[in-house]
C-alpha cells in the first residue's frame, strides 16, 4: 500500500525522484529521462523558480518574423507546444505587413486591488471620508510607493463600495498604475499596509454607532477591464484575395464576417474563437515570463462583461474595407520577475529590444489578431482540417451521387481549389 | 532600415539566429543563449513541435507528493513557471490526505462540434428530418469514427439550432464521446466529413423552395459543458485547525466562506480567485501534454455561465462541517498529441500510472481545488505577503498610534500569530 510521505521537499532531487519511483512503482528508466532533460550547468536557475523541480519540461522556443506594428517590423519570440500556431502567425504577420501592418493603441494602463471587510456601519455615512481615506492611503504608503512613482507609477485613485449579494460586507477598489512591472506584489503590498489603517480610520470615526470593521482579504485583481489594448488591421476588400481561395475577395469578406458575427453571438463558436486568439498571445506571455493564468482569466472574463461570452474581435465591412478589431485587458511586466532570473524570457525581452510594458501590450496584441486571422480565414475557406481535403471532396462528391468520370475530373480540377458543397455542385452542374 | 523577410522558415536554425540578431540588432552573445538550451542528442523532438524554433523555453517540472484522490495516493506532475504553486498544492494535498482526501466525479464526458450554415429556409420544416439527419450523420462518418466505435467513443447525438440574433444562420451541434483522446482532430474530420452531406439532404428536400444552404464553418468547440467534473473536500470544522493560525477553526471557516461568498458575487475577486485555481489546473494539464489554452478558453466561460463571471467553487458549512466543491469542465486527453512526442509529457502519463481521460479530469480537479484550497486559506489569515508580515504589524501599531514600548510587547507577542488590525486592537487593550 501506498503511504503519506513526509519531508518529500526536503529530499535531494535524486532522492525525490528515488522515492517517486518507488511510490508510484515505475520504471527506472525515468530517472534516465529526468536526468537527460536537466541542464549540465545552469539547473539551479529553473530548479530555483518552483519547488520539488526534477527535471525541465522543454518548450519550443521559436521566432515569428515581419510583425509590422505601427509601422514598425518585429521579430515575435514565441512558446507554444501546438503545431501550426506559429507558422499561421507568421503568414498573417506577412500579409499583414504587406498591407499597412497592425495599428495598436493602449487605451489605459490602469490596475486595481481590493481591500474586502465586514462592517455593521452604514457605507452612504463612511462615503462623507472618501477624501480623508484618500489621503489615507496615499499616506500610509508613502514608503512603499515611492520608487513607483518616480517611475511614474502609484495608486491613482479608490472606490467604496458593497459588494453586491451580501449584506455588511463591503471592498476599497484602489486603482494603480505600475509602470513597466506587472505589479502584482507592488499591489499587494500596498493594499495590506492600507487595510489596518483603513479600519481603524472607520473604526475611530464610527466606535459609538458600530462595531470594529474587520479585514476578510487584501489581493489584487486580475479582472482589469482598464487595463486595455486595441489592434485593428484593416485593407481594401480586393487585397484579400491571397486569403479568399476559390472565393471572390468580397465573398470571402462576406464569410468571414459571418464566423466573427457567429462568434459574437454564439458562446460555444466564441470560446473556440477566443482560444485560437490566446494561442498567439500566451504564445508571447509565455515567453516573455509573464503569467498566462492571469492573461486567460482577466481576458477572458472580460470576453464576458456584458452577460454573455462573446468573441474578443469585431469585424466591420463596407462596400471597399475589411477593419477587424481585438480589444483586450493585458496586464503585463517587462521588468521583475521571470525577465531577470529565466535566461529565454530575458532573451525574448532583448528580441523585443527591451520594450515597455505599454508596448508588450501592443506586440502580444497583435500576436493574437494574427492568430485569429488566421484561423477564421482557414474556417471559411479550405477548413480546419486542410490535410484531409481529398476525403473531402470525395465526401462532397459521393453525397452528389457523382459518377466515377465526374469524380476524377473533380479530382483533378480540385486540387488547387478550396472544395464547398457549393462549388463542387455548380461544377458537376457546369460539366454536365 | 528593417525589411519585410523572405523565407524565413526555410534557413537552417542557425541562420534564423543570425537573421534575428542583424535584424533586431541584438547582440552576439545571444547565440550562445540559444545554443545553450538546445537539447544535445534530442533536438528534433522539440523542434519538430512548433516551426521556426531556435531554442527551448525550460520550465521546471515539479513533483507534489500525497495527493488522496478517492482513496487513492498520487504524485502530481506539474510544469510552472510561477514559485510557491507546487508547494501550495503538497501542503493542502498532504492536509486532505488526512482529512479524507479529494472526492471526486466525472459527470459526463461529451464534447462537442459545429456546422455553421446559411440558409433561406425555415428550420422548423427541417426539425421534422432530424431522425433521418442522425441517420445520415452516422451513415457518412461510419469509417471515420470505427476506431472509435471499438474504444467506446462516437458520435452519440445532434441538435439543429439557430443562431441567436443572426437571420438564416443555423448550426448542427453534434455531441460526441472521444475515449481517452481530447478529440480534438476527430471531431474536426467528422464535421467535415458530415457538412456537404447535409446541405445535399437538405437541398434535396426543400430545393423546390429554397435555395442551397451553404456552409461557413465546421469546428470542434472547447466549451465543453458536458464534460464536467467535480471535486470535493470536506471535514469537521475543528479539523481545520492547522489552517486558522491565530483564529479559531469556526472564525477560520466563516472568513473562508466569506471569502469564497465574495468571489460568487465580484467578478472581480472571481477572476483571481479562479485564477487560482487555474495554477493547479494549468501545471498539471501542461504536464501531461495538454493544450491550456483549450481548458481555460472552456472552463473561463462556464465560470460566466449564468451571466456574470463567478468563482467555480463553492463552500458549505453547517454547524459542524466545512464542505468544498469545485466543478469544472475538463476535457483532456491520455493519447495522442504530445503524449506521444513529447518525452517529459509521457513520463508525466506515466508517474499518473496511465490514466484514463477521466481519470486525468479527476486528478486535475484535485490540483486545481489543492492551490485553491490554499490560496484562500492565506489571504483570510496571514495575507498572500507573509513576507512583509512585519511592516504589517508595524503599520498596525502606527496606525493605533501604539508607543513604542507597546510596539516591543506587541512584535514579540505576533511573533508566531497572524497580525490583523483586530487582533491587534484587541492585543493592545488587554496589555493596558
Amino acid at each position: 500500500m501506498k503511504t503519506i510521505i513526509s519531508g518529500f521537499s526536503k529530499l535531494s532531487r535524486a532522492e525525490k525522484v528515488a522515492m517517486l519511483i518507488k511510490q508510484q512503482k515505475l520504471s527506472e528508466d525515468l530517472d534516465h529521462t529526468f536526468t537527460n532533460y536537466l541542464h549540465s550547468s545552469e539547473q539551479h536557475l529553473f530548479s530555483d523558480i518552483s519547488e520539488n523541480v526534477i527535471s525541465n519540461y522543454y518548450l519550443p522556443f521559436s521566432i515569428a518574423p515581419n510583425f509590422l506594428i505601427n509601422d514598425e517590423l518585429h521579430m515575435l519570440p514565441m512558446v507554444i507546444e501546438e503545431s501550426s500556431v506559429v507558422a499561421a502567425a507568421s503568414k498573417a504577420a506577412r500579409f499583414w505587413a504587406n498591407n499597412g501592418g497592425f495599428k495598436t493603441k493602449v487605451i489605459d494602463t490602469l490596475k486595481n486591488g481590493q481591500i474586502y471587510f465586514k462592517w455593521d456601519g452604514n457605507i452612504q455615512d463612511l462615503q462623507a471620508f472618501k477624501d480623508e481615506l484618500f489621503q489615507l492611503i496615499l499616506q500610509v504608503t508613502s514608503d512603499i510607493t515611492e520608487n513607483m512613482r518616480k517611475r511614474g507609477g502609484g495608486i491613482v485613485d479608490f472606490d467604496l463600495k458593497p459588494v453586491d449579494n451580501m449584506p455588511q460586507t463591503y471592498q476599497f477598489l484602489i486603482k494603480f498604475r505600475t509602470a513597466d512591472s506587472m505589479g502584482a506584489n507592488f499591489i499587494n503590498t500596498c493594499l495590506e499596509a492600507i487595510a489596518p489603517h483603513a479600519m481603524a480610520f472607520i473604526d475611530e470615526r464610527f466606535k459609538d454607532e458600530y462595531n470594529v470593521p474587520e479585514t476578510i482579504m487584501c489581493i489584487l485583481s486580475n479582472y482589469t477591464p482598464d487595463c486595455l489594448v486595441k489592434c485593428t488591421v484593416s485593407c481594401p476588400i480586393d487585397q484579400l484575395q491571397p486569403y479568399a481561395g476559390r472565393y471572390t475577395p468580397a465573398e470571402f469578406a462576406e464569410r468571414f464576417k459571418n464566423a466573427v458575427d457567429i462568434a459574437i453571438n454564439d458562446p460555444y463558436r466564441a470560446v473556440t474563437h477566443n482560444k485560437g486568439i490566446f494561442n498567439g498571445i500566451d504564445a508571447v506571455v509565455i515567453a516573455t515570463g509573464n503569467d498566462f493564468r492571469a492573461i486567460e482569466a482577466g481576458a477572458q472574463a472580460y470576453a464576458a462583461r456584458d452577460g454573455r461570452y462573446r468573441s474578443l474581435t469585431r469585424l466591420e465591412l463596407d462596400a471597399d474595407n475589411f477593419t477587424y478589431t481585438l480589444e483586450i485587458p493585458l496586464a503585463l511586466g517587462t521588468v521583475g520577475g521571470l525577465t531577470n532570473t529565466h535566461p529565454l524570457a530575458k532573451s525574448a525581452i532583448e528580441i523585443l529590444n527591451h520594450p515597455t510594458a505599454e508596448q508588450l501590450m501592443q506586440i502580444v496584441a497583435s500576436a493574437g489578431m494574427a492568430n485569429n486571422f488566421s484561423a477564421v480565414a482557414s474556417l471559411v475557406t479550405t477548413g480546419i482540417q486542410k490535410g484531409h481535403m481529398k476525403l473531402h471532396l470525395t465526401n462532397i462528391l459521393n453525397a452528389l451521387n457523382a459518377t466515377e468520370a465526374e469524380k476524377q475530373q473533380a479530382i483533378k480540377h480540385f486540387n488547387d481549389q478550396v472544395v464547398s458543397f457549393t462549388e463542387v455542385k455548380r461544377f458537376l452542374k457546369d460539366t454536365k
